[in-house]
């Protein structure tokens, strides 16, 4: 059993899965991991699908670059939530992987974060946000980690005040 | 008490609003509608995303157009699921919608749709996706919807051939 | 049998689908023409891609729009030749189209064409360069044809010169 | 009592917060600066901003990346002048947030400035200026400063002059 | 005597002076509207800004469209904050326009706003801000002002709300 | 014998060629008007440029849209100086025959003007300032002109002033 | 005698042809390899076309930078398939090159792959896939090539399975 | 006295001006270089193009980044052709500037050669065969080139052949 099932598309983009298993695992949560591509292994893709919500996941993370149809595909076999990661590529810097992924059509739609590894985490993130809809355990969670942050910006701030507002 | 919370940023997004809803409504959801800028009405968006949790909102969807923060600055106040819907602009035809709602920092993802109608359409979809991953009632309807989709088309390709495959 | 097989992703592309068998249809060339989706009806399009070869196509052309995935998902059926039409949508011009098709990924190209209705024509006349290969009657239809462009091309510049180059 | 704010909206902002205050300090003007980002601790950032007021502060300078939602966000809680600077980032080169600080909707202008450390430096010098507006003193040293950078070019010029313009 | 100095680069952008002197004239601020070109009259603009100088101007502003070099050479003439606006225009949405004046080197910036109306009425309210600096009655005014479009805001929304809302 | 040869690479330029026309015809210069296309009647294009050289013409104008080679065709044909005017085309805003045009390779330069009518009226006058170079009376009407540019917009200035600076 | 011929536009090219070649030599096709610019030897280059005709080459790939002529010209010149590659380069990212090639006029269509090395690499097989249409032997290859991927990624998947997929 | 002016914007553009001159010097042409930029220094840039026109040059070569009005300033001065050279930059990569040179307004062209050093180099060579309108020598040594070019890339071609068309 697993509760959120991430593909990447390619080895490739092993680093963006790493960025994104960061922030689930940081919740303890069931997840489990994949390489396929919709193009170079349809077939092995589909199987990992339906295996994948037999094993009751509940959200599917898809990480692809260029004409990124990944998350789209997986969209196209699952009714559950599809997160899209554009990853980013030298050539159009990630705009056409964040354009194939986002501009889906009338029906299938997929969630899209933002280019490269910030993309990733937050898409871990994001997955999670959804699992804690009904998990109050999680729910308290983000919600700490939100007090978190802010306390970790305000320390960011007072060290940077010390640095340079020297006479204020 | 509602389950899907939709926040436009101004009156002019109504169109989008309706295809939202469109997509929403055919689901039976419980769902509540306002409008409130992050720019020029912050209190009173802060005030919607507390009562709107409080009253047990599951996920929320914010629309809105060129420096689009809205979707950025409900999931900043938080922790459910945000669906982001950049609306069109004649200047730069939604691209500066998309890149400000899809490029949200690190911590803080929005889930982001396709400009214009069909996004927010498929905004509305992508909401009932995350309800359903924990109702089977809406699962049930989305596989079916996803099959009579399939059939429609099945149906449109039959006429198309009738139209243009005359004698093969 | 058939020997160029159309397939369009809604029922919005059949303009371009027109452009496409007009050019196609100049050569008396037998095709078949579909409406199948990517996303909203993918077992269906791999029965057509199937049937298609059954059926002995030679080339598959696919016309879809936004998120174009169709053309790189028939590619990702078939070893046969795939060339993609990128149609013209107004949020984003049909770049993201464009994006969506040429970039496709290492080892499944998609010979692309430019975006619109003057793609889905040239698609129509590339698929027919292809056919003519190995068919002498076909080559030599093409090779009159440019004669013919060209000397009509040399009419209109009569006729443009005779209307601005007045006294030279 | 300060005269001019800058909030970076995350530490990686640092180095355009040092160009900005190059441009600031050399006019010996009372400045404060801070870390605050509108969507990790929007809360701090609302009292940062409430601070600076009540201190006279008379302009603020709001410095982020991608989705840069912090100089719109200031601008909305406060009528005083806000300079927004885009951040470079490697994946969109800084479009993102130059269009989602540029792109402000009706009412809430942010006067935006060049991206990256050029931006920064001169959002502090045009803050000079906002200053210098009812301030003699202020408005001598711009005029002053103008003078002498087309002194250093035409410096540079005689020098470059020598090295390529020889029998001439 | 003037306090702004409004310069359009064309007579094409009077619609978007209009919108601009819209926000100007609500505050019963003296303003001065001019039309001179950076590159079809360039000693006429260079009058103009002197003289504005003389009379005392305190911001100017210049909206010009495509190579948009108004705001940049009024800039390079005066020490004075300029706002620059962008005008749309067919060819490249605004987008040349946008670049040419947002983009502006070291120690010469232009305060830039969105592209089109709402860039010009924005503007025109950025140089009543920046007048509010030091005038406590123009403060007072775009403070009620604020307030005034959270009120209206909030009665949209409940007129959206009575519509939308129906039994929730 | 012309002085400026004027070739547009399909009759639905013959708009831009007209605004083209009208810049050069105000300085009774000696000058032909071609069709021709570099992909399609490419004999034919080499043909005209072979006797227009004969003919002693000074400047090549080539107008093109999309994939828009003909401007680069020529200068790989000539030695003389050529001048690309990108043609506006809805897919893309004329973007793609920008590139195609001033993107040229080392050794072969083509001088490119903006997009559009604008393009196609600068392009005559940037050919007449090339005749001019070593013709006193061609000069003598560009700087006249250039005057009287100036003068027309002091008049436009004035006509604004009276409408919008009224007590001023 | 031929049945490939593959065309750069410069040497800088020539990492882009040895993809390409990578691609072709798995199947044992004869292949020629030639260097010929648009602009620069488009004499030669006619001549090679030419040659590669009589020499009965089927397919003609043709890969070239910036505003990257070299396919289109090629198309111009026969009427047997044309494979574009836009090559990367630093200042506009290949999108210079991809709108030169793809964006083709009416009647001279070329098949466009993706910008880059792996452009290069597919531009082979997207030919080799043109020789399958009549060539069994060749077909099977693609067909076996196709299953070897699927098997790699599979492979891909359960090594990456084993690192990540701990308890699960 | 000089025949061609060639100015840069800023020191940092002094590598664009060697490739400019490379060009040049090979003509053993009379050319002058100077640093002046129309915003640090516009009285300089002023006084250094009516001096050039004195001294009697023909033609202008102005090269700038970013917001680059230097070109399009130049050319509201003169009525000498003017050759404007987008310098590449990080942040747009060079398209901030070659829209604010291209996109000049009607009746003040500028003749826009492409981004960066490629650009600089034809900038140079524009120039020279603006010249050669007038000057045989030149045309003879401009055709001349073009063979020695097209000879070098036969060189180029039959050394790629040995090394690739082995058995062919």
């Amino acid at each position: 059993m697993n509760d959120i099932t991430v593909i990447i598309g390619s080895s490739s983009d092993e680093e963006l899965l790493k960025e994104c298993l960061k922030a689930i695992d940081e919740f303890g949560i069931k997840r489990e991991v994949f390489l396929a591509s919709a193009h170079r292994s349809p077939n092995h893709l589909e199987q990992i699908i339906r295996d994948a919500e037999k094993n009751g996941t509940k959200v599917f993370i898809a990480i692809a670059g260029k004409a990124a149809h990944l998350p789209g595909v997986v969209a196209s076999k699952t009714v559950l939530p599809v997160i899209g990661v554009p990853a980013y590529s030298e050539e159009l810097s990630g705009l056409d992987a964040l354009f194939s992924i986002v501009q889906m059509p009338k029906h299938i739609p997929v969630g899209t974060v933002c280019i490269g590894k910030t993309g990733a985490y937050n898409a871990g993130l994001l997955a999670v946000s959804i699992l804690a809809v009904y998990d109050e355990r999680l729910r308290k969670m983000l919600v700490e980690r939100r007090k978190r942050l802010e306390e970790e910006l305000r320390k960011e701030n007072e060290n940077l005040s010390k640095r340079y507002n020297k006479g204020s």
